[in-house]
């Protein structure tokens, strides 16, 4: 039932409101992976450079997330700087250096090929595309992008659309990919480029699974305290991913188990900087808020 | 169990990228009450002009809505202008014209004296303070405001506030009214101005209650169809105080259910323009998309 998660890791540099932080783990595999190997094996592919910290590669060891994926090569780690105002919906991006990242040519370790679950990160839907040609037959394929992709590659972005299952997106990623304001449309849209299923993250909002003809929705936790939105939506698909790989299908109640699940693990993510809070909640306290969500969002039958 | 509404009747003119609409019957009080009456008895308080369309009034009477509070004033009825753009979650007001509005002093009929549940629309806090001056002791005093009344008269409004047991604001509201953009914060920080219990309006992005301790979060429902958004506040806000009126009781399973049919409630009369799809829909319609909107929220516990 191993996951495997495709993706960037990264060093991050974040203002926000309440604080700031150079050089902290960050990358959207590394959320991805740290969220998902609550629940299930992990393998990691991506690259660092030769900067990268060894503390940073214990840690993720330390998660039981297998590295035989993670390659050193010459050269710098790919570093991000972002800010957020009080209006922590949204990142700015202030700086972005490729680095090792600029010639990322994902390679799968050979018991990576047989993986059942596979996320493929926000990257290059052309490198996306390699990914899929080395994999052999997994039961999801699923994705993340973004609006510079859309934008900037679109018909590399359709062609590997047509071989994933489900696709993660936020609203205006999804209203910019099917050229349709409409969110619903969006999704059914998207459907018809190849994912049956389209998860649209909403941040604060929520969240929603479009699953073939089934629609889940979900409203985020409250949260009186937001530090840090970095990764918020990268750890949601982990958590998501996670759990679908422990449970081992990809039935209604599994999959609305998964938004529910993604959108606990997102919400402790976004409580301290970075990694802060991620790197030490436990699969227990996860349960708890997700009993938690769960009476929150409770509305009883009428009489 | 009557449930009394004071606010605006207006003619509104709309226009949405799907089309426009001259002098249609609108106004807080109108979406309120005519979503309201679906539920429990209203009694309305507003003022029309000499201008009023007859078949206006009769529309009103038929949904059983008591009028011995709608007075009708020499000069011209509350007009509102407003446009949409693709983006429908906000109105951009283009003219409002006051004419019999800008004078309106609502006096209640005697038999308006003992309602025992109250909904003061958005007009100004010593109006709605006058109101809550005239009536006995109700059960439930509900209010909406918005920045206009936050900028402008907020000593005003926040002496309103502390008779109010339920404040319906939007998230943009709440944060300016409390000085706050973490919304589990603002809302807290108006339960310490009086209401207990705040009701955060998000659109289509749904609903949140903070009731004393407890809090409830309901996304809306997804739509293909949203045609014009007016009213769809007021219609919520109607569909929650006639769910509690009819149920008589505040206890937290009808607030939650309020929230519900609140959503429902608002959820058509998007769908077509002004009060074209409210006017027409069942209470039969309201329970079977409340019976969806359960399924659609629906998240089965962990193994």
């Amino acid at each position: 039932m191993s996951l495997l998660v495709v993706g960037s890791v990264a060093l991050d540099s974040v203002e926000t409101p309440f604080g700031k932080r150079d050089d902290a783990l960050g990358g959207s595999a590394t959320f991805f992976s740290t969220a998902a190997s609550l629940f299930a094996p992990v393998q990691l592919v991506a690259v660092v450079g030769e900067d990268f910290p060894a503390e940073h590669v214990e840690f993720l060891r330390a998660r039981n997330i297998d590295l035989a994926g993670l390659t050193r090569a010459p050269g710098k780690t790919f570093r991000w700087k972002g800010s957020y105002t009080y209006e922590l919906n949204e990142a700015h991006t202030l700086d972005t250096q490729l680095n090792v990242f600029a010639s990322f040519a994902p390679e799968l370790p050979a018991a990576y090929q047989k993986a059942r679950w596979l996320f493929l990160g926000n990257i290059d839907p052309v490198l996306q595309g390699r990914v899929l040609d080395q994999v052999q037959k997994p039961q999801l394929v699923a994705a993340d992008t973004m609006n510079f992709w859309i934008g900037g590659k679109k018909a590399d972005l359709l062609r590997t659309l047509e071989r994933v299952d489900l696709l993660f997106v936020n609203d205006a990623e999804a209203r910019e990919l099917a050229g349709e304001s409409n969110i619903v449309k969006a999704a059914r849209a998207i459907q018809h480029m190849g994912p049956k299923r389209v998860c649209i993250k909403r941040g604060e909002y929520g969240a929603m699974l479009f699953d073939h003809d089934h629609v889940c929705a979900a409203p985020a936790l409250p949260l009186a305290e937001v530090f840090d939105p970095t990764g918020a939506g990268d750890s949601f698909a982990g958590g998501f991913m996670g759990h679908v790989a422990a449970a081992g299908n990809l039935e209604p109640t599994t999959l609305r188990q998964a938004l529910a699940v993604g959108t606990v693990v997102a919400s402790f993510t976004v409580e301290q900087f970075s990694l802060d809070r991620l790197r030490t909640v436990t699969r227990e306290q996860v349960r708890a808020r997700f009993d938690e969500f769960r009476k929150l969002i409770h509305i009883d039958e009428l009489a």
